[in-house]
This record gives structure tokens, sequence and C-alpha cells, in this order.
């Protein structure tokens, strides 16, 4: 890690400390579907960002493994026009050129054993001629159903052989569509690399405020007393994108938000902020942890109360009008695909019995906002008269994953005044006014710790198992219940969604 | 209460709104002392902005009294001048004048009967001119060896007699010196004013991030269930000012700091964060609890370790080199009066027991602030390791009663990058930046609460006497102790005061 680099200006760092951050030995990247979205927007970025914070190996390789018919040369230039688009580190020369000498493609596809022999052949040379050490991390950013083809290539050709150096398989979601689909996708994974060199990829681990949930819990001694059902009404998980299926409407058929988004993003922050405290963070007591929420967590019904879906329509987003679901391009008008979903969760622990988890995901919602809010109960006893407390409602914590990432408390205050009025207040706290350290993007942290054969922020087979035996009966109660409901783009979701909470009294959050 | 009242303006009151401001009804007030400081300061400003915001009764009278051989309209030039020195409340001439056409002087002194029996006439013939009805207050302005004269001939001469409309007394502190001579004092005042027509002004208490206290702690979920020794390691009640004595230093010298500021201020604040939930916050039920904690509470021992007092010196204030203690003009350079104290209490309840109070205030210290801060105990169990959390010191929840009235809260957040490190944040809440409402100022709240019979700010004749209970034992330990440390003008007090805390492995926090 050179002087120059921006951790090192960390006033609180000095050599004698252990905390500073652990550079990845070395090895080298394979990115099988290297053409793809993913690839360019994000771990092409991600790569050079890591060598620029000077936490990859001098001889890192990345090799890129795709169908076009690129040289070196017309590789190196497609990662470079990727990283100069995406880049969130300052560019330096010396470094692009320094990852650049390790830079090779090799053409093939998913079947071919000719393409996996030579890809074989270019680690070998990269482990001769750059030092990579026979350590390699082969990302499979392609679709699942290649994932089969890819293991038992990579085993065919010797590429898995862990006999001289480690070799590690990250992979991207979906991780099934249901727990049977998962459990076969995992077997066949599982039947070429152990599970210990498995990376499942689910980037809102990666980010920092997620995180940063488990440092608020367990760092501290203000909030975890508070984390139980003696104080908390219900928790409401939300994430909201404002953008539709666009390009996707294809893809995302047969699929929907339940399957993108709550069973991987929702459900993990759910384990996160619901978990017992570890022993430590090792990745094992972490994940013990975990897997022992989400067994303890199912589904609460009647569906037809518990749960909402719907398909935006047509409406206002901002200042734009947007088309409808069942206009985007590529989307079977009679899809009964949901775009919004919300289903209630309940956790049978003696910490949270009693305490309903409310998940909610969307498209087209009123805004992009990524967010946990634990709603308190009232206080128990109320010595203030409703008159004095008109404006209050329950305390709230929210840890704001995203955008404007921070924390903030909701709760009653005095009304300055010769009465003893109580109105709501919000107080706050923004990472990124707090911390003047940029944060790594989640793929640059997710990328760095699958080198670093740091597992802890990657589900395992059996979280992602146990997350979809949670899913499965509200999907297939969907899946027999008819037609989704519709709501109109830039609203909040579909008036199910609301009926679900006001039956009880409760209602959503406007983030 | 006119229409166009600021108060009126507030988008949350409406005439179906019980929380509108109660209005005091038909009375007067006579100010004792009133060619004083603290008259002309506050307590005249104060009449005139009540009146500005609709709260006094269209036919209020203000009668002065006083040694000076003034008229009526020379008191009233007097008023004014005041008012308009002072006034926080936008300046309304009409306002003014309704309330000019109620001041009055009389010439007295606190002796001499027809002066008392002249005083009578006038309240007699406001009565009849401007509709008072016989209510009235006497704000005891002056030093309380004349309260004994002051209250006989209120008495002798027929305006303490409560048979026609209220009558009332408002006392400044300080009420007594020890325990002995607040019993007698209170004895003085009772046998004329019964205690629930006595309002003694503790002018903390009419502060609104003081009765914010109450707001956050009851009318919350999210604070109360911390308050207590499972999560609170000890909790720091800090009033400093930057000034020195100046032309008080003649009054000030056999007082001292612990007599001038924690009997009262600071024991009451003790009271306000420490108590149990009352039932209501009807005046008895809130003093029943106040009362119950500092009948709990008490100073710890041995008072040579776990006490401190000290003596500005010399020194530099800010910008400024101002003179130390004994060099100010009236204080005996002999005299071991402090203008530091700090002492360590204890209470003795299941919610409080093991957890200290440390109690200090002083003169000339680095600034003028007044704050609460609990300081939480280290999380029971740390997952993170020593390395990942250098930069953690215990989580803290501090009240700021002035300035920058708020909360803030200070605990562990992740620092951004790769690696799990955790640094201190802060999250903050301005009183200021929440509300448009201006808050009252302490006399105004105050002054008609007294008015109103709203006895809940006010300390009793019991409390009073259980606060020189609970100081008494360090006073006549510091009486024989010899003489107290010298600090330097612009630090944080003597080193005994430092020692007091890092002897148990805690400091003083830095406000």
């Amino acid at each position: 890690m050179s002087s120059g680099s921006p951790l090192w200006e960390n006033p609180l760092r000095d050599s004698a400390d252990r905390r500073v951050p652990r550079i990845a030995g070395p090895s080298g990247l394979v990115i099988f579907g290297v053409t793809g979205d993913l690839a360019r927007r994000k771990l092409l970025p991600a790569v050079y960002d890591l060598a620029n914070r000077g936490l990859l190996p001098a001889g890192f390789s990345l090799i890129g493994y795709g169908r076009r018919d690129w040289t070196k040369e017309e590789f190196e230039a497609e990662v470079l026009s990727a990283v100069r688009d995406r880049v969130r580190t300052p560019w330096r020369q010396a470094v692009w050129e320094q990852l650049a000498a390790g830079i090779q493609f090799v053409k093939g596809d998913f079947v071919t054993d000719s393409a996996f022999d030579d890809l074989a052949a270019m680690t070998r040379r990269m482990d001769e001629e750059r030092g990579t050490g026979g350590n390699w991390a082969y990302y499979l950013s392609v679709p699942p159903q290649y994932f089969s083809e890819v293991c038992n290539q990579l085993e065919r050709s010797g590429l898995a052989d862990s006999t001289d150096g480690w070799k590690r398989v990250v992979i991207e979601k979906p991780f099934g569509h249901d727990e049977e689909s998962a459990t076969e996708l995992n077997r066949i994974v599982n039947s070429v690399f152990p599970e210990s060199s498995v990376f499942r990829i689910d980037h809102y681990l990666g980010k920092e405020t997620v995180q940063n949930i488990l440092v608020l819990r367990f760092a501290n001694q203000m909030f975890e007393p508070l984390f139980s059902s003696g104080y908390i009404d219900h928790v409401q998980i939300t994430m909201a994108e404002d953008i539709g299926l666009g390009g996707r409407a294809g893809y995302y058929d047969g699929i929907g938000a339940a399957r993108d988004v709550m069973q991987n993003h929702l459900l993990q922050l759910l384990a996160l902020v619901a978990m017992d405290e570890p022993v430590t963070f090792s990745p094992d007591e972490l994940k013990a942890e975990k897997l022992k929420v989400l067994k303890a967590t199912r589904p609460v019904g009647p569906f037809a109360q518990t749960t909402a879906r719907g398909q935006y329509t047509a409406g206002w987003q901002g200042s734009e009008f947007v088309p409808g679901l069942r206009e985007e391009d590529g989307f079977d008008p009679a899809s009964t695909t949901e775009t919004y979903a919300a289903a209630t969760f309940e956790i049978n622990s003696r910490r949270w019995a009693g305490v309903p988890f409310y998940l909610r995901t969307g498209k087209r919602l009123g805004r992009r906002v990524t967010e946990i809010a634990l709603v308190f109960k009232d206080a128990p006893h109320q010595s203030f008269s409703p008159e004095q407390t008109e404006a209050q409602n329950s305390n709230v914590l929210v840890i704001r994953v995203q955008p404007d990432e921070g924390v903030l408390l909701r709760f009653g205050s005095k009304v300055p005044g010769s009465a003893m009025d109580v109105r709501d207040v919000n107080m706050d706290f923004s990472y990124s006014e707090a911390f003047t350290e940029q944060s790594p993007e989640a793929y640059e942290r997710l990328i760095l710790d699958a080198l670093l054969d740091e597992a802890s922020l990657f589900p395992t087979n059996e979280e992602v198992e146990e997350s979809w035996r949670i899913l499965d009966p509200v999907l297939n109660y969907w899946a027999t219940a008819g037609r989704p409901e519709d709501y109109e783009s830039g609203t909040w979701g579909p008036s199910g969604a609301d009926r679900m909470l006001s039956r009880h009294g409760r209602k959503w959050r406007r983030p």
C-alpha cells in the first residue's frame, strides 16, 4: 500500500494500528459474462478502485471470459472505458498500467471443452508471469441456468482444483426461484466447490450502512436494550425504487419483486436487525446467528390480509409521465408478475415474539429509498394528557441504508411555550456528514472479501434455502390468487398494502 | 387574547384545541425591590412580554415598592426603559399603554407600618379601578434577611388576607444557607402564607429544556428504559459560567458555588433526571416524585476524595486576561469561599443504586454551559476487538440546558472502509432548529405560573430543606478542611475535580 493512499491519510491510523485494511495476497480473478452490464457498471470499476486503494497484490491478474472475438488489447480498451466511466477514486495512470499488464481475455462459451482448456492455460501462464500463485476466484456473472455447465467445466479442466492455490467461486443472484430450485442449485455448485469456497453476492450486504447495523447494535450500549418486543411495536423494512422495468421487462416477467428483492435483500436486512449478538464477528459465528433468526422466521397469514402485491400503471414519476408495466416492451400484458410486494413476518423467539416485521419493495414508487424503521410502542403510561400530545406519533428509530445513509430518531419534545405541549422532532445522524472517508462501493468490498476469504458478508447455502422456505408459502398463495392490484406510478403502492397495516391500526412510514 | 398574537399563528392551534395557553385571571403583582438588578433585567421585561403575548388579564396591575422618591410617571418611565432594553417580543405601543395604565409606585422600606398601609390602600384602589379582584402576588426580590419583616408587614397590613381574592408570595433564592436556616426561613414565610401560596423561584426550572427533560423521559418510549443502573455508568451535571464575580464579590463571599448553584439548580436537575414517573403532571404528584428521589439522595464520601472546590486565579478567558478572585473588589483575600464546587452523590433507589451522580459548577470556567450527561456503561460484551474500536468511548446522552438547547447522542458507528472499524459520532437535536416558536424566558413562564396557581415548577419547602440536608455534610466538611485549591481562569476547574473521577477511571466531559 503506497503512502499516498487515502486510507493512510486517516489520522487514526499509524503503523502500530492493527486495523490497517488487509491487502489481498497473490491472486487473480476470472469474470464469466464480462461483456455484460454488471461487469461493465460495477465489477471492472471496482477492480480498478481496489487497485487504486492499494488493496490488490502487485501481480494481480484479471481474466475476462466471453464469446467476443477480442484480443488482449481490445479487452483492455473495454476495461479502460468501463473504468473511466465509473471510477470512484482519482485516476492514476501508474495504477492503471500495473493493472492492465495483468489483464487478459479468453474467448469461449459455457460448454466447449477447448475454451476452458484455454482458460486453464491462461491461468497457469499468469501464475508464472504475474505470480498469482494458483489462487483464483471465478466470478459467475452469468444466468443461473449456466451455473451447472460452468461448474462442471471448471472441474473438468482442473480450474477448480485447489491442490496448488485456492479456488473460489463468486455467484450472483437469483439463487433459485423457490426452496427446491435453490437446494438443487446449491447441490450443483457444492458438488464442485465446497461451501467454504462459495461466495454468493448480495450486494446490499456490501453497503456501509448495512454493516453499520451490526456496529450500532453491538458496539453500543444505548440501542440494543431497546431491540425487543418489550419496546418495539413493529418493524418496517422498505426497499423502494423509482425506476420501472424498462429494458429488463423480459427478464423480470416470471420473477417479480418478492423473488428479486424480498427473498434476498429484505430478509437479509431482517436477519441483521433481528439477530442476537454473535460471540465474535467471525464469519461462522455471524452466520450461526443469522441462520438462527431466519429459522425462527415465518410469514403470517391469512395472506389475503397480511400480504399485498401490485403492478404499476402509467403515472407521474416526479415531473415525468411514465408508462405502465403492461406497456413496457417485452412484458406480457397477461403476466401476474408483481412489481410491488409486501408481506408480514413474525420471528418466534423470546426477543421478537409478537412484533410484526412488515417488508415491502416495489418499482415506480414515490422515491428511491431503502430503510429499516423500528417503530416503538407508545409509552406504557401517559402522564401527558391527549390534548397535550396531539401531534405525537410513536417513537421511531430509522436506519437509512440509501440514499442519505444514516440514522434518524423521531421522538416527542416539548413545544416552546407556556404550556406542556409535545410535538415530534427528528434527530439525525448522516454518514456522509460524519465521515470524510469515502465509502467503498459495495462490489469493491465484496470482491476484496472474496479474495481475502472473508465470508462474513456472503449468505450461505443454508441462509438462501431458509429464505426461500420463509417466502415460498406467500409465493404459492399468490400463484393461485389471481392478479396483482394496480398502483399508479409515483405512488407508494397498492391500496392492499395500506390495508395490511391499517387493519391493525398501523401505517407505513412515508420515507 | 387578540387574534394578532404570535401564539395564534401556530398552525397546530385552533379554537377546538384545549392546549391553548391559559391566560391569567384578574390579578396584580407587587414587586418588592423593584429598583434592583433582577427586577430591571428580568421581571419587568417578563411582565411586558407576558402582556404582549396576551397572557395577562386586561386590567392587570403592576405596583413597584421601593425607597426611591418616584412618582407614578417616574416609575413608569423606569419600567419603560427596562422593558425597551430587554424586551423579547415585538414592541407594540397599544400593549404598553394598556399595561402602563395599571403601573403604580409606592414608596417605602421593609419596616414602616405606614408604607405598607399605603401599599394596602393602593392594592384596594387597583381592585376598584382595574378590576384586579383582590388577587395579588407579592414578589420578594429582596435579601432574605428582610423576608421576615416583609411577611410580618404583609400580614399586619391585611395584604396577606385571602378572604377576598388570593394572595401569593414569590420568593427568590437563597433559601437559607443550610438546612437549619432554611427550615427557619420556611417557618417564617409559612407562618403568614400557607405553603400552597408560596412560590419559590428556581429560574432554571422555568427553562424550556429543563421542562423538556420530563417530556423526553415520559412522553417517549425510547429513552426511559435506558435510565437506570442497568445501562448508565454515571451521570454528570454541569453548570459552568465563564464570568467571574465582578461586582458581586462582596455578596458572594460566605456563600460560594455550592450554596449558590448546587443546592438549588443542580440538585433540581438531578431530581428531574432521576425521579420516577409521576401518575400525572399535577404539581402534587410531580413534587411527590421529586421529593422521593431527593430523600434517597446523599453525598458520597470520603469527601477529601469525592468532592473538590476551588478559587479562580488570574488567567486568559478567551482572548481576555482576567483578574483572579482575590484581586476582585470587595472579596476578602483570606476568604475560603469557593467559586468552583464538585461533589459526588448517590441515590439509594432500585433504579439508581451504584450510579454516581457527579455535580459540578464554577465561575471563570472554559465556557458557559449547562448540561446533563448520562454516560452509558460499555456494551456488556464486545464482539468487536479492541483494535477495531480504538476511537470509541462510552455512549453518552447529553441534555443541553443552555446554550444551544437540545439533545445530543454520542455513539459508535462504522468507519467507511473495507474494515469493521468503529468511531464515535454525534447525533444532534437542536431546539432552536426544530421549533419556530420562541421559547418564553424563564421568568415569563414562572411569573405566569404563579398568577395561575400552577405550582409544578416551584420547589416546595420540603424540597428546599431536603436539598440542604443533602449538601450540609459536604459544606460542614469543607468548613474544616482548609483552603480551596486554585484554578486558573479559563480552565475547567481545580485538579482535585479531575482526581475525583479519574480515581474511578472516569473523566469529566468537555462540554
